[in-house]
């Protein structure tokens, strides 16, 4: 049998616990599987003395992680720090100019610096993987990468949020609004004390950075992605979203338009008669759209200690048997470097729930204003009479383009009878 | 740039020429993400002269596939043939002798002969890859093998018959019976002619042969499946499991029990709240259950040329970039040769359906029956009266050994009152 991988695990959180355990427990698999044991040679984290439910004695303990990443006895070091900057990056950049193979699970970092690190892994010929990244458990870069590495990729896109996917899914079940939900959410341990990073998008929007990068052989662009969360998303609306066939969604998507590349988050009406409609939860999903394979979905565990572990080790395997390739599927050199498609220029359709004042002439008002952009309407909710009170309308749009959209709503949300700003949703055909 | 990889193509079917359409018209991408050219360098199939929409001017015709497969020009063979024995064999058995890579679709000739060619592949150095063998276009084998290789596979299951699965889909949707959807499916080219390779469960089998082998690292062990069709389902027993909270679905499951490897293909009651109930028509979907990365599905496309082919030319890129590793995860000669675990020690429930005279006694004669085996009943469904004819009865049952429910069975099959044979479905518990 070849010699031993010689791992350093930077980072002891829930991850780094979890990557240590699977390769304790699992070892003797792990080991037959690579053609080689895979040993943790070193750990650094903040606090030496803590309980952890590990045993560490034959590892090196390391109280400055920047050094661990330099270490000669070190072959990988797995960065599981998380940060997009600071000591995290401090590592992996020393990492790679010591030569030594990285594995991350840090989708900040790489989201900001991922195309610049992936240079200096190639210039150094050192691995650079972060399956674990994106998606948790589910391999989809290695899908992206490999398995589906003949297609031409058309579309991808995903439920890349496990937060926002419990919370919507639970608004669904429970009728109840949002606020009451993230608060529940956060006792359970579903959400963190601030959730301001998984509940505006920014976590899937990290992740579908990544995945645009690697399904397009395009340089990361996060600065392109147009982010919105899911705070604005009532129980009404999600009510309508069945009434009308749909389920609401935070969704990462991307693709290639004329107008360059488009990468977007945001909560989106998903027809319910599409599998990623139900997947419910903590549950992540990844939709590949390619030119030959067609369609082809991954669905599984996004987060936690153990299904990212898996992700991290499936990644030490693979540089343990030499069988490892580039990050972004091309060299970082090879990378595209398209414009990114502003989002008035973005066509699709649009679920639209106003609050009006119920007299004769408000629709005829509301019409007139899609009219004038030619936008067309699809469908007309309202639901109950209150003469005089306010009631909502909710409307759907056939395709137009977003900038015609923005006008029309700027200009509905002007007319006397409607109370409240328009509450926009985009409608996906998947 | 690397030397192109030069290909035989032997079989010139559907898969054939999805194949070398996806090569020649995605080649600059294939050749950016493999680091060198992908080149169909020669083909055989039974007719040469034969109109195939694509371009075979470059790649020299043999009439004899298996002198192609010796052919000093070649590095990689892609048998497309088909079929357990014969010229597939042949092609295939004699390209791993003459040095060559071989890349295979072909399921029935890796369930019968996989453990055994891929030791020969194995000892002469030479990669034996078939991801296009399970499940089409989705990357499952990789999945398990590199994606998923820190875990303990569990359990994996899987719709692999887009056909059984098309019918069933049918079936539910129309309320029609089985034969009549056969028969529409034979006219849409959905189901073959000859259509009991597919709906008795044979097709399937062969899949789960393999996935198995792949995910427990064990020998194809093709005999050792239990195996069953669809003939039986009637619309009746569908209509009931619709009722019952369940939709049927032709799966193949495989997990490690007490009693050895449990490999078996039936249709199963499938709980409606599990993402697999969901997968509908032609899709196929494999699920795998690890004990660090939980449940994780993959769902898309199991047959046609484009996702078969695009399997195809994953493979082909593996070898091109020379990260390709056994094919059954461990080597050859290191798979475990698990006794086949025998059905009457299956432990699961059971859904049954009886037609019975409408009299009294008839219930309790049959609770007996289950009572005498400690059979233990969840639940029963009388609809409708009809003193003195004949009804349905539909029940279903906790978890109970097989063995038993086969002995309560045949009791209850004797019974004056039950007038035709039981139908009976396992239900399985996702």
């Amino acid at each position: 049998m070849n010699p031993p991988l010689r791992i350093a695990i930077a980072g002891l959180g829930t991850v780094g616990v979890g990557t240590v355990k699977l390769l304790q427990r699992n070892a003797d698999l792990v080991a037959a599987r690579a053609g080689r044991k895979l040993v943790v040679a070193a750990v650094s984290a903040r606090e030496e003395r803590r309980e952890r439910g590990i045993d560490l004695a034959g590892a090196r303990w390391f109280a400055d992680a920047a050094a661990m990443a330099r270490d000669p006895e070190i072959d990988v070091v797995a960065e599981l720090i998380g940060g997009s900057d600071g000591i995290a990056r401090e590592v992996v950049a020393g990492a790679i100019a010591a030569g030594k193979h990285v594995v991350s699970a840090n989708k900040a970092l790489l989201a900001h610096h991922g195309t610049e690190l992936a240079r200096t892994a190639e210039a150094r010929g050192v691995a650079l993987l972060f399956e674990a990244a994106v998606a948790g458990g589910i391999p989809i870069l290695k899908a992206l990468r490999e398995g589906l590495a003949a297609n031409n990729v058309t579309r991808i896109y995903g439920i890349l949020n496990g937060t926002c996917n419990y919370i919507l899914t639970a608004m669904r079940e429970t009728g109840r609004d949002f606020a009451d939900v993230l608060a529940e959410a956060q006792q359970l341990g579903y959400a963190e004390a601030d959730p301001s990073f998984d509940i505006d998008g920014i976590d899937a929007a990290h992740k579908l950075a990544l995945l645009a990068a690697v399904a397009f052989g395009n340089v990361v662009d996060f600065a392109g992605v147009h982010v919105e969360g899911i705070r604005h998303v009532s129980a009404l609306d999600i009510e309508f979203a069945a009434e009308l066939g749909y389920r609401i969604k935070l969704l990462g998507l991307a693709r290639l338009t004329p107008h360059g590349l488009e990468q977007r988050v945001h909560a989106c009406m998903v027809p319910r008669s599409t599998p990623i409609a139900h997947v419910d939860g903590v549950f992540n999903a990844v939709v590949v759209e390619g030119d030959f394979v067609g369609r082809v979905m991954l669905e599984g565990r996004g987060a936690g200690a153990q299904p990212t572990a898996s992700a991290v080790v499936a990644d030490l395997i693979d540089i343990a048997k030499g069988r490892w390739s580039q990050g972004f599927t091309l060299p970082a050199t090879a990378l595209a470097r398209r414009p990114s498609a502003p989002m008035a220029r973005h066509i699709g359709a649009y679920y639209v729930r106003l609050m009006v004042v119920d007299r004769p002439g408000v629709i005829a008002d509301i019409a007139a204003a899609l009219r004038d952009e030619q936008v067309s309407m699809e469908q007309m909710i309202q639901r109950g009479r209150a003469p005089g009170e306010a009631v909502p309308v909710v409307l759907t749009t056939h395709e137009t383009e977003e900038a015609a959209m923005r006008r029309a709503i700027a200009h509905i949300d002007k007319l006397d009878s409607v109370l409240e700003p328009a509450r926009v949703i985009r409608v996906e055909s998947l």
